[in-house]
């Protein structure tokens, strides 16, 4: 999917909303363990409930990978499910080197044909450079929204002054266009978010830690904002699990439905 | 397995190597492609054939999640068939928030019953933790072996005037200790490995990049190992693809034999 197919969704639902698919086996309703495949039963259930809502949906690669050969087969009958013209992201934080992540590429890319991978940059240049595809996205982590993200990220380079997580940014963006490249940026940070835009005004944003991790959409919005939107935030446990009953779907439609309401104030004020 | 089971095999074994099943469908001999299972008969057939002569069987994720469920249940397979008093390694550089680590744990420790993960530091201290179980280990990324180590790793904090994979190592030793963390330190940065084993004395490296990525076991040996050896040499394609004909296990065998002889000769000195 282009940057302008993106904003193009975006613009037409009047929602930046992505919808985590955190699919956990001890967390969704009791009646869907009877059948075959509870996993895609339930991410079935919440895509036909949410998908006029949201412009994305992002499989947290741990939930499926944690149940073997069977979650593998959950997650790709879930991408086989979700409609064309909603972007996918596989949460999987890889990064190897080279021929290594080549591989996590044609993994996400080529079998489960995601539109985006999220990365982690520990490794520098040619660990993430593989997972460039045409048409594809990198989603590098630059500011996660976790406790532990002051541990490393935030170390201040004695050479440019930069935190680590801007000199993610600042680098990377010489290995791809904003065509091909996105950041975390998370949501707990948001006085940050302004400055991040100051870095990176292109790009778009994931940005998770709103809803269960208690972020701010508005906050979020007014400074993390660019001409194209340039944002897709995340919320998962806040929708998906929204019940924990047969009202399961609707509940999660009704909670999307309120995120999508509060977006599209914020995007008419683009 | 604890620290003083696997010095216990390196002094019995007179080997610190690690061989890397970095099992490629596209390198392996033409005629194991007519199995049922190629990964897995390829594996198997190292395995017989070098077992003697490693401590260690690092399985590098990637390249049997490229496969989909099939690969997942190939790596199943070699797991089972792995000897139980040889360390083994999930080289899978994971890391996410905590609750998403402790799934990815799951999937290795408890599903797969590998004894072992490398981890990748960015998002701190709660993305790490969840990997700290009972008699496994955490392999932290410190100093890779890669071009791109250079972009980020060696960024030099203006407060401690440490560098990025020096934090890493001092701030991750409070998280535990050296029975469950181990570090991956790359050879090709030998002249810092002195350096790096003043920082942490007591603490395993994992040395990736002695072989097909260049670097030097004798240099490696004489400056990285502790008094209870304190390494573990990895090497993949060197010795996995030393022949790609009908004979690729026993001329694996002589390459690890190889190295493992090498080896014995440095801890001779010990």
């Amino acid at each position: 999917m282009t940057r302008a197919q993106l904003f193009d969704n975006i613009k037409k639902k009047s929602s930046y909303l992505c919808i985590g698919l955190d699919t956990d086996l001890s967390r969704i309703p009791k009646h869907l363990l009877k059948s075959d495949d509870p996993l895609f039963e339930f991410n079935k259930q919440i895509i036909d409930a949410t998908h006029n809502y949201c412009v994305a949906y992002k499989p947290n690669i741990a939930f499926y990978e944690a149940l073997g050969p069977t979650g593998w087969i959950s997650l790709e009958k879930t991408l086989n499910y979700i409609p064309h013209d909603i972007f996918t992201i596989a949460d999987a934080k890889r990064g190897d080197i080279g021929n290594t992540s080549a591989l996590y590429a044609k993994a996400f890319f080529e079998q489960l044909k995601f539109d985006s991978v999220t990365v982690a940059p520990y490794m520098g240049e040619d660990s993430v450079k593989p997972f460039f595809y045409k048409d594809k996205w990198v989603i590098l982590l630059a500011h996660t929204s976790n406790p532990g993200s002051s541990d490393f990220q935030l170390i201040e380079s004695v050479v440019t002054g930069r935190k680590l997580y801007e000199e993610v940014i600042v680098k990377s963006m010489k290995w791809a266009s904003p065509d091909q490249l996105m950041y975390v940026v998370g949501a707990t940070q948001a006085e940050k978010m302004e400055s991040i835009r100051a870095l990176a005004p292109e790009h778009f944003f994931l940005v998770p830690g709103v809803g269960a991790q208690g972020g701010d959409l508005q906050m979020v919005s007014k400074y993390g904002m660019n001409k194209q939107c340039g944002l897709l935030v995340n919320a998962a446990r806040s929708i998906i699990y929204a019940s924990d009953d047969t009202d399961f779907a609707q509940r999660a439609a009704a909670e999307a439905l309120k995120v999508k309401d509060e977006m599209e104030a914020c995007l008419n004020s683009l």
